[in-house]
């Protein structure tokens, strides 16, 4: 399973589909033949690995596979069927398919009398599909938003100035976490007010070599001459008047997540719509006050509609506080 | 010199004066005798200990005191004087005397020839010395805001509902803390919003040992069936138009720290006036928008203008986190 797991690695970590590794395997457990996803519209993990091998070649093997077999007709054919067809004998996974259409392969390779075996070091598993199986699971990108404030939850001073609220550590720490993200969001009112390039950057200013895709959510008009049309990533536009479609077309583009930078109004919508599955909330040391807040309404009017979320971690950063939290699930 | 501390602790740990202890040693290290302080109004340590001689019993002997000897003419007479005239030889003592008024003792005593050692065990003497010492150098007691938000700085839903957002070992926590200080302050606002007991519980809701006199500021009449006319301590009411004035009052009744538990109005004015010397944050995991902030304006328009704070701890209680901050010296 771990060779599965590095045959895997080969295909690319971005996009609508997974990485997947396969190896076939005859009775004496020696590999047959290896195969990997090399990403949509390419053949899928096992289709790789028995196209190698003479017709009849992997009757009575074992297949060794990443992730459970599909049982969807995309664009290739599903996988399930094409084990059946080979004649493999029994099939080993780790990850299960969390597809609406694409799972039910091993109960289809059960019903055609394969043995099967899934949850193979499943952890590994999960820790490897990351971005795309949380994806997967919520059928959309899986939403990141950030903040940093003063300890009294203002984001700016009452003039609209924010430079600077958190220290350089803190600062950094956003970049390398934009870096990990496939896109970046924002509202217009932050480009208009701040021209923010929108990039992931070093502490010298140097571009990371991996960039989100800049996302600006408006209906306003930007100036041609707004940095983020140097972004080295073509940026994407949105009205914003439909925040689940919006995310369901970045989703459909092969894109895992999001990283949304602000500002306090589009954020607030997001939060109002329940839209969030992690929470990045600079707390910088300082006291504000005045009329620039983190968050506007959210449509919490009497305590007990509070949104409760739990803590993963707190951390200092230099001078700063770094909470990063999840929501709670509703408790009724 | 410890036992002088020993000594010290007998007397009264309120008030306006400090707790002192006094030895009076012979040329051999012998305990001639021993004094303390039993309060405003009674004999200095000093002098308590050298009415215990003889008529020149003292001459050539060794002072061994927790305070630098006062140099000040109040109810008693100057302690340093005291010590000149009984002919002592040597005084040592730990902490110098933070009064505007009483200091210069140990100039007085050498300039009569005495030798001086201060300084001695200072660190012990600070720490026991506490809230006294803090609020002798200011001049005013020792001032504590407190406030407990969620992640984006609310205080209360928009309904004005409130209870609760931390959780019960935050709120245990507090009322430990409340224990621990001579006054608990809130505005009329939250008095005719919340009807608070301002008393320091334990967990089952019963009296601690030790209780904060209630201080109510604001010109707003009150009801008199509110739950603080029930406090065992006598509250004080203060109109709030003068903060430095209302601190002054407390200080000159022997009230040497101050708790603020809110509203937003009242902490607002006193985090503008820079009269708060530590700050409790508590951070619930929730999120809950609107119009009910923590600070509202604190004067502070552009961002180079916001009040930095340094955080002196950080820590998680229950769901909930604590930062313990106090204001940043200006840089300017
Ligand atoms: N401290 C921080 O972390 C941080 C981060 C970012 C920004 N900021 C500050 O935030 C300020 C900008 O605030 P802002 O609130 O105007 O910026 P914003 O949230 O970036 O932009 C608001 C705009 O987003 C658009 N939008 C799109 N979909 C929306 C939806 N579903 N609901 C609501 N709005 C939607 C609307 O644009 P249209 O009107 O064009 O349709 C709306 O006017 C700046 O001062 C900036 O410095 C601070
Ligand atoms: N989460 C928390 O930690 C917490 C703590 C306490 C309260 N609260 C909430 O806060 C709300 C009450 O807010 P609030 O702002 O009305 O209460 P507040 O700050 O307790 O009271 C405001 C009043 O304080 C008086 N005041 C006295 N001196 C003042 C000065 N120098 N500057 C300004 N005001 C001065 C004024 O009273 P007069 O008009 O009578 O002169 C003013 O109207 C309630 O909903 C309560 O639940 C939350």
């Amino acid at each position: 399973m771990r060779r599965a797991f590095e045959l895997a690695g080969h295909g690319p970590a971005t996009g609508v589909n997974p990485q997947v590794g396969c190896i076939i395997l005859n009775g004496h457990g020696e590999t047959l033949s290896e195969g990997w996803h090399r990403g949509a519209g390419s053949r899928h993990a096992e289709v790789d690995a028995l196209a190698k091998l003479a017709p009849g070649a992997a009757r009575g093997s074992t297949a060794v596979v990443t992730l459970e077999p599909c049982n969807h007709v995309g664009r290739t054919g599903p996988c399930a069927q094409a084990l059946i067809d080979a004649g493999v004998a029994r099939v080993i996974y780790s990850v299960s398919d969390p597809g609406k259409h694409s799972c039910g392969g091993a109960d289809r390779l059960r019903a055609a009398g394969i043995e099967v075996q899934g949850g193979v070091i499943v952890e590994q598993g999960e820790t490897f599909l990351g971005d795309w199986l949380v994806a997967a699971r919520l059928g959309r990108p899986f939403v990141t938003l950030k903040w940093a404030s003063s300890l009294d939850g203002r984001a700016a001073a009452t003039d609209g100035s924010s430079r600077w609220i958190t220290g350089a550590a803190a600062r950094l720490d956003v970049h390398r976490r934009r870096a990990a993200r496939d896109t970046i969001l924002v509202g217009t009112g932050t480009v208009l007010a701040d021209d923010p390039a929108l990039t992931a950057r070093n502490e010298d200013g140097g571009l990371l070599a991996r960039q989100p895709v800049p996302v600006v959510v408006g209906r306003r008009a930007l100036p041609t001459s707004a940095a983020l049309f140097a972004h080295p990533k073509q940026p994407l536009f949105f009205d914003g008047l439909d925040l689940p479609a919006l995310l369901a077309d970045l989703h459909g583009q092969g894109l895992r997540s999001v990283f949304i930078e602000g500002g306090p109004t589009l954020a607030s919508a997001f939060v109002a719509a329940a839209l969030v599955d992690e929470y990045l909330i600079y707390l910088a040391p300082t006291l504000i006050g005045g009329p620039r807040l983190v968050l506007g309404d959210i449509g919490v009017s009497a305590i007990g509609e509070q949104r409760r979320l739990s803590i993963q971690s707190l951390d200092r950063l230099g001078d700063d506080v770094l909470i990063v939290a999840r929501p709670q699930p509703a408790s009724t």
